[in-house]
């Protein structure tokens, strides 16, 4: 069970994110690509970072609006959205192999992953850009009940392969959702996020808001590292992880 | 002798340059690579045209100014300099190798080629960013009585080639630079055109705005086709080198 | 009865609109503000000819998305929404005082606009951003079946004014909204065009795709000066309109 | 005397500055307009609060580069420079009015406020938009020993006022400009910052790096919220203003 977080998404004179201190303690870095943040030095910056702590990375495409931090939903047609990611991706690509770090799979940020998991038109445009790269990349999405359905869309558009994510400190809605931001007990305080990572890792399991059972197979699990609370469950989250 | 025409400098709904009517004539193509020009899209397109042409494609990176069309000097540091160009090959580069295209040189374009030309620290950190990519690149520059100052540099930084390129259409100073465009006959007529390729096809030379001959041996031919008079320069030249 | 039209949209080096041609036969200029087009030296030069011509001006405001021209839609928060509008009006504003030119309205660009129509939070967000504005200006929406429950929101909104507006060539549905583009008979030729133009000046009604006729109360007509033709049309329908 | 202090330089998701905990110790607050950051939400909010604390605002415009945060100095031709300034400044002017708040005068930011004290076209640029605004806007600058020159280029531009400030933590060069940041001492410590602002209330001067006392006529002292460090430094230099 390997963990991933959102890195390099500074911006010129602008910080996002504690870097630094997350990088040592994640397996996966999910690198921003200029569209929702991250300026081509910041994103050179990151990728050295990565290289130094030996993490793996993988493309953050979005949305292009840097306004709204790639959050803002965007009807964009299908050439359009393939063309965004593929610029995207291959811009991280070239700069990780000029870094010497490898370029392992593509997670989209925001709005753009929101719309992938609701919007099968919007997946498929996704699995589209992933399959009509050069190289084969994986493709980063939610472990939801509907992963069969998720296998066989990529095996027919030609993806080489998903990694199923789950996450440390949101609360699962019955249908194996993540519930909404805005309901109360959306998000867990650092004692329910420990938890649910051991059940994650010891039962392939998390307990949705009414207390039901959820199976989960994950591959990896999504951390935070916002500010320094953050950094600090990343940390217990790595400790519970190497120790399972 | 090559010709080498900027093209995919269209920005979503906005057009620039007869991209299609000019690719079948050239033999290399300088695609914007989104900074100056070029939104993903454009780019996806010109880079299909090259391919069904068998055009060799170059990346054409720009400093960050769209509003100004890339042709205002910015004073870039050397570490967002080279990221700045890093970030741009490599989204082409990627792009191009999804599309069946092969990348093979950098021609930087606007105030950054004219601040590579003259300033050795813009053309330091050019030549740095070229040696950093992780696969051998060329560099394009201007065809100059520097020329072999500047084989001695990119030895030294470890670029790992240069191509030197001549103007068709623009007039040279007595030093070998290019007449300055608000100087009365900077710019050829299509007969003055003509001439120029030819000398410098079957002498390779040009004669300066005082009538001297100047040696130059160039690998490439700069051609311009912004427009329809453009186009048929083109293909006037284009005959005249297929004859050669 | 005037005649609107959308100018302003070049960009830096790239050019949108014949707007030099476009000017002298229109009475309503709804300028771009710099979202979708319209970067400030082409709004200085719009405002300048749209003075020599007496032409009034309105802002022509849209979604923060240059790329896609405004033509797509994005999911933002009321505040982020009012906020956008109001400082793309602000800079027109002030540039249209400083140039001796008045300000008198504001029409949505693109997807905004449709989303103004279609959806009455969008359409209470702009009407939000329209009052409060610290001078009066009016709105410009498109004329339909709804006018008097736009007339409505407006007063409850605070907003001073509506302009209603027609346009010349789209066919109408039977509904009376605008036909999508996408279906045949979208868009009139030459002739349909200006019997379209007389119906609504003589009959106040425009005749729908199946053929019925719509009553339609219009202040102004848009039209469209994106080529040659379009010009041409423009001038054929000033003459039947000054006519009138 | 009063203090002046950069605000509204937050863009989106990024922050920048403690603008809440700076507002309420500040006279005047020079706010981005958008080209170095400052989006319009960001904008709308700094205004508000301007308007609750009773803090005059003036316009912050920039050379129009995000990345760089205007610090990197950019080649534009007059009419460019002209028209970016207006529009910064009609943006900021109009939600200013429309949030209750008054705009006063305009401050360069950053790279154009360097430009402009070191280059008399640019500060001839800078002059003719602050002249061509609608309304009589004062220009705020660096206090040197070149006011009187700079007070005849006002009026013959047509400027309506001068606001002179100076630094409380930069120490000065023998010559009356401010020592670079890359020189040892450039920045005074908290200690030094309070002797500095004493000495200019009460002997209109400040001492140079070689020792020399420089007299220095300022209207506004101008103080940095960077960080809780820089605000417990602004609420003393506060007292010591309010005192004298």
């Amino acid at each position: 069970m390997r963990l991933n977080c959102d890195l390099g998404e500074s911006y010129g004179s602008y910080t996002m994110g504690m870097d630094a201190e997350v990088m040592p303690h994640i397996h996966l870095a999910n690198v921003a690509c200029g569209f929702h943040g991250g300026d081509p030095l910041t994103l050179q910056r990151t990728l050295t970072l990565a290289a130094r702590h030996g993490v793996t990375v993988g493309a953050h495409p979005s949305y292009p609006d840097l306004i709204g931090f790639g959050r803002r939903s965007m009807h964009l047609s299908r050439e359009e959205l393939v063309a965004d990611i593929l610029y995207q991706v291959a811009a991280l690509d070239g700069m990780a192999a000029s870094t010497g770090v490898q370029l392992e799979y593509i997670k989209p940020h925001g709005a753009l992953y929101n719309d992938m998991m609701a919007n099968a038109e919007v997946r498929e445009g996704v699995m589209q850009a992933v399959a009509t790269y050069h190289r084969p990349l994986k493709l980063m999405l939610l472990a939801t009940p509907g992963a069969d359905q998720h296998r066989d869309e990529a095996e027919q558009a030609g993806v080489s392969g998903l990694l199923f994510e789950a996450f440390a400190d949101r609360c699962y809605d019955d249908d194996g959702s993540l519930l909404s931001r805005r309901k109360p007990g959306a998000v867990h305080d650092r004692e329910s996020t420990l938890t649910q990572v051991r059940q994650l890792l010891h039962d392939r399991s998390v307990t949705s808001i009414s207390g039901h059972r959820l199976a989960l197979e994950a591959d990896t699990i999504c951390v935070h590292g916002d500010n320094i609370e953050g950094v600090r469950a990343i940390e217990a989250i790595r400790a519970i992880v190497d120790e399972a």
